[in-house]
């Protein structure tokens, strides 16, 4: 793809996550982009990121899904405001609240794609629908609902 | 604790797991033990394991979760049947459903508490509420609905 990823536009204080910094090296590093009025992520799990044999762990769908959800919360917002999202002032999200059902194992040692679509969008707050899919089968469906980053994170 | 955790209790092919295998070097090797009619687990989340500055990872707060209840439906399913856990058949548990509420930031750098109270116990299907907290704090709630594991995870 050539547009950048949402988690691209991020400042170097909010690349750090383990989920979706691009500074941090030990982390997943999940890319996001917009798909149309969609959002989609593809990521191929590590082996060491194993529930049992063949499957992948369950924690990292729920990873999967909470990062790729709050950076489509992030993009919603901006371009709700009608701007680009290395415009100020910045639009950062967190989770307050993650639903994931998983309705299929889903295999270790393929991509798996994470789509998300936006449900709402207010000022403080932004629910995103996910599903993660393994060889184009939905394998976990998902719910966040993400609000705007509390004073309480930034100050640090 | 003199205790045996329970994930300590898994045969070989199911001490795999990212979140609670004590065979996975990569993992986290989440250790849950019984405290009363509460379960229990402690952990010292990883510097990399981090959101913004200062903060833990939301992703690894449902990873704690995760896997501390669907040990505590384990523990839970054996003592309902009057076993011990290391007695056949053995009892395995997945996550169906999994939701957090993030009730606060949660600080890194300190260990974490999750404590797990057992909701609903049925042959196949076992229910826990976890929280997580940080220096006596509630950060985060969740709630787990384990079922047993499926045959087609098993046959792998």
């Amino acid at each position: 793809m050539t547009q950048k990823a949402f988690q691209d536009f991020y400042t170097d204080d909010f690349s750090q996550c383990y989920g979706c910094g691009r500074l941090n090296e030990h982390g997943l590093q999940i890319k996001s982009y917009w798909d149309g009025d969609e959002s989609v992520a593809r990521i191929l799990p590590s082996e060491h990121h194993i529930a049992v044999p063949g499957f992948v762990y369950g924690g990292l769908i729920a990873s999967l899904v909470d990062c790729h959800s709050t950076g489509t919360a992030a993009a919603a917002a901006y371009k709700a405001e009608g701007r680009e999202m290395d415009t100020d002032p910045p639009l950062r999200f967190v989770t307050a609240s993650l639903k994931v059902d998983y309705l299929a194992p889903t295999p270790l040692g393929v991509e798996l794609e994470i789509r998300g679509r936006v449900i709402e969008v207010k000022e403080k707050k932004v629910v995103v629908e996910a599903k993660v899919l393994a060889n184009g089968k939905t394998c976990a469906t998902g719910n966040v609902v993400a609000v705007k980053m509390p004073e309480t994170m930034l100050s640090k």
